[in-house]
């Protein structure tokens, strides 16, 4: 078995307040709590990006493609609005991606991200956060979550990143 | 014999000047040299945080427990003064991680903590700070250091942060 | 075999424009295009540092020796005008990186980078790239590039920044 690690960044800005876009983060969707006061409801706020700006699907992504050496998010979804992955949900590319390794022999042995921002709050829905990308990407994926004290772009809320790790193996 | 990697992050706020908090990092207490000078003095200023603020302790601690699939500091320790890991120092967290890893099967295999920076210079102390880190995680913790050029949060002196990355095997 | 996993990163400033500083990162030069107009030439103002700039290869330098638990870049190379890694292009500290670690028994697996800034087009020339600090390690290396949406020092084209991770193995 031939073991390659594979690191994996990515970040996106918060869309503007009242932008109506959906928060989608970790494989999940996270909908505004009904009868949100309005502060609250803005934590919901989506991220931008050509598909879902989920960050922590596409550090994985990025992490899975260079352990087998398959190039970046960008070379396998394209970039902009006419890309391939545009309005793609992270789970969805993550499917893809592993099906891209498959096709070189390449399988996930193990992977996981560390989301770095405010908001939303990873802990309360972590278990399912892992469930959907472990199910997405067929091995074991963990999330760990941290602030950075409100400073710099992800403490002042301006947006979100993710740094990620993958294993695979070649079979 | 099952490998998992795990990734880690971690950003805290410098301690305000005159604060009188101790700096804990890597593991280590880094106390003002004797007869500093006001200026060398302030290079000892503390870390922020419910804990001693060990940055390089706490994304170590996130590595660990996201290899494993067991959550995330927040989830094992708490958030807020009033936590089961508030006043703990660095490596008594990683000594009940490791202990909690092990009630799962998992056992530490190897560790790395980048921390990123402009204060205190690790490079002097490295050996020391990798023994303490590796003693508490009973496998071979290694430690880098750098600065971001004046850029950004932790170039600016705001703040520091540490990302790390861990192997573990289930038993 | 033993095998270890090591974490690196790395933060450069762009030099100032009209510097003519070239541009060396991920193990190539990335010289201004014939007839380029004054904004696309200043896209290839080079990196600032003691060496060439080149946070990936440095990043990658700090994952390896943390792998094989042999310091970091500074240890091994010196800081400053008259270190000893002054000039060196990082293609030729990571070959004697990799000749540091055969001479304490560690031999690379498989290395990953991850480029976070606004330029060059790292896509552009990835398998070149790849090719290169391939053959200065000696195992598959993987390079991976994103930006940070205009946000913090990356995204403010301040500077570049890389995060690195390595997995070496003991003989």
């Amino acid at each position: 078995m031939i073991l390659r690690v594979g690191q994996g960044f990515d970040a996106h800005r918060f869309a503007a307040s009242g932008s109506g876009r959906e928060l989608w983060l970790a494989g999940l969707y996270w909908p505004v709590p009904e009868n949100a006061a309005p502060a609250e409801a803005a934590r919901y706020e989506g991220i931008e990006g050509d598909s879902d700006g989920d960050v922590a699907a596409h550090a994985l992504i990025d992490a899975l493609l260079a352990a087998a050496g398959l190039g970046d998010i960008g070379s396998l979804f394209g970039v902009g609005s006419h890309a391939h992955g545009a309005g793609m949900h992270g789970s969805d590319m993550l499917r893809e991606t592993v099906a891209h390794l498959a096709d070189s022999g390449y399988r996930p042995v193990s992977a996981s991200v560390a989301i770095v921002g405010n908001r939303p709050k990873i802990g309360t829905r972590r278990a399912e956060a892992e469930a959907a990308l472990s199910a997405a990407v067929g091995c074991p994926v963990s999330v760990t979550a941290t602030t950075t004290d409100h400073m710099g772009f992800t403490g002042r809320g301006e947006g979100i990143a993710a740094i990620a790790s993958a294993l695979v193996e070649r079979r």
